[in-house]
């Protein structure tokens, strides 16, 4: 029987298997790192996106997935048979110790180097050409172009190299441009090695993308754990600690950039690359983790009028910076819209391309501070969105962000059945998991549209029969029953109570009046909404009629929900294969306007009854 | 009797004197450092310029006055009588230890800063202003431009101080920019400091003017030998010094940018000011000087095809060079034309606008490496002769420098007449000293065209009888004795041998030899040369009579000499105050085509004819 090569995307993990196995098997068999909710044939939830090769695949996954999804080439692992060597893209990755979106979301582009390399020949001195060095090396390297200029545009540190590396070379160089400057020369041809990282900058999370700034193949992943953690979990404790504590800021700093340097040394390690390879690096982040990245001072980010110190697209010289890369490479930092609407939402606007849509969407990334965009080219609007941190988990009587051990998703049926993050016995519930219980709760009549549990007696429906005997009391208050202590890991119960359902309708009833605050001041009607883009690692794990269900996103937009995966690490991606992305990146944090909404009319009104269900 | 207020420019000297009194009687008792050579009536080498007040002179002073410069105020010290508080600058001015020439030589120019400041108000920030704080700081800073730019064109470090410093001020800051990049920020209004300092950085000495770049006054001069002498005294040893010696280009490399930070000192602390109000360098030397105070390594420009690694302008940041000024600051390296025509050379045709003349004019600068220029705004050739160090005293059996102890002027009249650096008995003779005794020689036919002394019985000029007794045998050969061993320093006596003469020879061949190759390059004739600028110190110094008797200069353009002084200083200090100024520095280093004399056809026939007197 034959065999084919599988190359899974994007941590480069290869498997030769047999013809005609499913991709699940494969990925058993590689060890990859995936979930298989429900054991195939029924979540699906196995997305995969199959970039090279020829496959098989069953009818019954189209009532999976949408028409977009089937154009785009995605598929689901479980149904999905293999009949060539093949190249697949898993849609639903997760690293070791916290799960993380490692989505790669192309869309086509063109690739415009920020910074370019040429292998040139100089032409020798004589006594008839008594040009200097650098005048020669230059129009070689600028040939037909115009020359004349007042400045040098080169550091100095080139100078001092350039003469005797000309002579050792036979008169042969590599050259490394930025636009007219002149960054630095290498001995031999080079040319090949042009690598840059682009970096998403997470409150919790850091993702960074080897690349090819040639091909623009996307050469590793790596990712950890923002080490800023360690100084506070969410972005007001981080700043607090900056403002109050000495050396708080000097601390955060160092933390997010030895991160950097760490995950560069870790991709180009693994790439057979070394750090000198990189000589571009973008970085999109939220304003607090754009501050904190280049050492600026949050205090006046962190109190009102939420003034950053900066927001407009940053390029520095890497020999400045504390990060180890090019040193004569350049570093970009993407733009933020407002204090707290940053750099990750203008990176997400850039990948979903809102700016160019000529119809309308709304754009919602939902954390601790949710950001939600709405618009077109013609207008587009941002605001921030204090959703509280019940989304990550937080202030749940069960919560726990959504890492090994997190129930993620619940679903309703006969019985009650969750999945849970890596298998095995739950700890606790996460963001995703408690959209679903209060979800089902409300479709089965359980809760009402104010969040209240209605006593057992009121409870008509007859698809709650199922669900009655998971009612408890907890600690004086009505609750729900996922887990008992006999199936969790730490041997207590896993609870949904009645003030774990208040909090959430805070954090959406925020997110909702958001969006109806975006949709007033945009002038039009829920319906002209023609797609819902769900961003973020959050976005991406939610269940998206649960979250039409609770009113996170209006009951109207379920049918034109789609997911866009780190759509803020596509951004920075895309960012750092072209200078036209990034100009774009530039334009979009101008053209898109910021509404404050502590400060707009009824917001309050708004925001109360936002908390229905 | 009425008393008025005399002051001396440069150095600022300040002295009462009554009405009437002489300038030469003020010098005198200001006691500024000013050579009377006759002592007053005679020589005509007093000249100062009145740059304000009110004076008398007498008719005699005519007789040593072109028109150009009786119409640009220039007068003799010993004529010039005052009648009101007055302004007087010395044109001849001496160091105690060297003598440089410290001329100020202005001419019309517009200030163009190239750094400016600006004291602004920024916009507080409010819920309903979400811009960043940088944004609103720029916007006040270029009101009414275009500000749309992805760059942010600033350094970190400013972003570093932005909002701490706005809100410590009430939001009033001054700016210091350079074109829209922002140096950097400076609390309340210093808009009044803003200086800068130009520099004619030479082999032997390094000249240093302190400008105030908003009026363009000039704040002070210092000056010191090249510490760099101590590794050698001229371009070639020290070259060689850099290549075979460990560390040599550094050390060289310090001690020319540690000389000038500790002239950077000297100069703000006589002004009541501090480095850090020092915004602006430019510098202006010889390409080995140029090289040097980079720190390139001049090794191929000392050997041939004398190629220079760099010759183009360059603008430093301040903050990356060892020069002790404010680290927002810029450092202007004026631009080279060829290995051996510096940016001196540069500095010199921008100050005597020999770019923008209709008329042809050749501009001479003399020195071990002569620099020669001939041309108008149609065309512009230079050449770099190597003149040998005869016109610096060296390998000349008496010779000195032009320093205190030499025998600077000779006059034949009854009786042989001679002048010496700083009063007091002879120790050598110096460039210009030689230039006189050897022209006298001719003159008296004494010595002839060959340049050899005629046996005493063949001198039958009447007018030579008078030196017959100078006439002497010294170690085997024919000399002229200026000074016995009584009259000197040193007890040993100061003479002219034949073999002094054909060093000299040599040195003027050189020279004249370029000059020819240049008017024939050009194709003109001598005749159509309009003027000839006599840069440089020596150039200063030396009788235009004696150089055109010796043929160093064609006899027919002995009407037509102008000394322009310490040109290359004056380059510099408009180059400082303009950016057009510096933008035209570098069209002319382009524009002035480099002729190389060592392939020119037939040059050592041209040079050995140029010999002859």
């Amino acid at each position: 029987m034959k065999k084919y090569k599988v190359v899974f995307r994007p941590e480069g993990q290869v498997i030769d298997v047999f013809e005609g196995s499913t991709v699940m098997k494969a990925i058993k068999e590689a060890g990859v790192d995936f979930d298989f909710l429900c054991g195939g044939g029924k979540c699906g939830k196995c997305r995969v996106r199959i970039v090279e090769g020829s496959i098989k695949t069953h009818v019954e996954e189209k009532a999976f997935l949408g028409e977009k999804e089937t154009s785009e080439g995605i598929h689901l692992a479980c149904f999905t048979e293999i009949y060539s060597d093949i190249v697949v893209e898993l849609l639903q990755a997760k690293a070791a110790q916290h799960q993380i979106l490692l989505e790669a979301g192309e869309r086509p582009m063109e690739i415009i180097p920020h910074i370019c390399k040429k292998y040139i020949e100089v032409r020798k001195p004589s006594l008839d050409n008594h040009l200097s060095d650098w005048k020669r090396f230059r129009s070689s390297l600028f040939q037909g172009e115009s020359q004349y200029t007042t400045m040098l545009e080169t550091e100095i540190a080139v100078l001092h190299q350039l003469s005797k590396a000309l002579r050792a070379n036979q008169y042969h160089l590599t050259a490394v441009t930025y636009g007219h400057e002149v960054l630095g020369i290498e001995e031999q041809d080079t040319t090949q090695k042009l690598m840059g990282m682009a970096f998403d900058i997470g409150t919790t999370s850091i993702v960074g993308y080897l690349m090819d700034l040639h091909s623009g193949r996307e050469l590793g992943v790596v990712s950890t754990v923002n080490p800023q953690t360690k100084f506070g979990a969410d972005v007001i404790t981080r700043m607090n600690y900056a403002n109050q504590e000495e050396k708080g800021l000097e601390r955060l700093h160092d933390a997010v950039t030895q991160a950097i340097s760490k995950l560069i040394g870790e991709a180009v390690e693994k790439a057979g690359l070394s750090s000198d390879d990189i000589y571009v690096v973008t970085v999109a982040g939220n304003t607090c983790m754009h501050h904190l990245f280049l050492g600026l001072d949050p205090q006046y980010l962190s109190r009102s009028p939420y003034t950053a110190t900066t927001s407009e697209p940053l390029i520095l010289n890497a020999v400045k910076f504390p990060i180890t890369m090019n040193p004569a490479g350049k570093i970009l930092v993407l733009p933020n819209i407002a204090g707290f609407v940053g750099a990750d939402t203008v990176a997400v606007l850039l990948a979903t391309q809102m700016d160019q849509s000529e119809e309308i969407k709304l754009m919602i990334d939902i954390g601790t501070n949710g950001e939600i965009a709405l618009g077109s080219k013609h207008k587009l609007f941002a605001c921030s969105s204090a959703a509280g941190p019940a989304f990550e988990g937080a202030q749940i009587s069960s919560g726990m962000r959504g890492a090994t051990g997190a129930i993620d998703h619940v679903v309703f049926e006969e019985k009650l059945a969750y999945s849970v993050i890596g298998g095995g016995k739950p700890q606790g519930i996460c963001g995703s998991g408690l959209l679903d219980v209060v979800a089902g709760l409300i479709e089965h009549g359980i809760v009402d549209k104010r969040g209240r549990f209605l006593p057992i007696e009121k409870i008509t429906s007859a698809k709650a029969e199922g669900f009655k005997e998971n009612i408890v009391q907890y600690e004086g208050m009505a609750a729900f029953l996922l887990a008992d202590e006999n199936t969790t890991l730490h041997g207590r119960p896993i609870l949904v109570t009645q003030k774990d359902i208040r909090e959430l309708q805070l954090a959406k009833g925020a997110m909702a009046a958001g969006i109806k605050v975006l949709v007033d001041k945009h002038g039009i009607a829920v319906e002209d909404i023609k797609e819902v883009l769900l961003a973020g690692a959050f976005g991406n794990y939610l269940n998206p009629h649960s979250a039409c269900v609770i009113g996170l996103i209006p009951k109207a937009l379920e049918g034109k929900i789609k997911m866009v995966g780190n759509a803020a690490g596509t951004g920075a991606r895309l960012a750092l294969l072209s200078s036209g992305e990034y100009k774009r990146g530039a334009a979009i944090a101008e053209f898109t306007q910021y509404v404050e909404l502590a400060s707009y009319p009824n917001f309050s009104s708004i925001f109360a009854e936002s908390m229905y269900f």
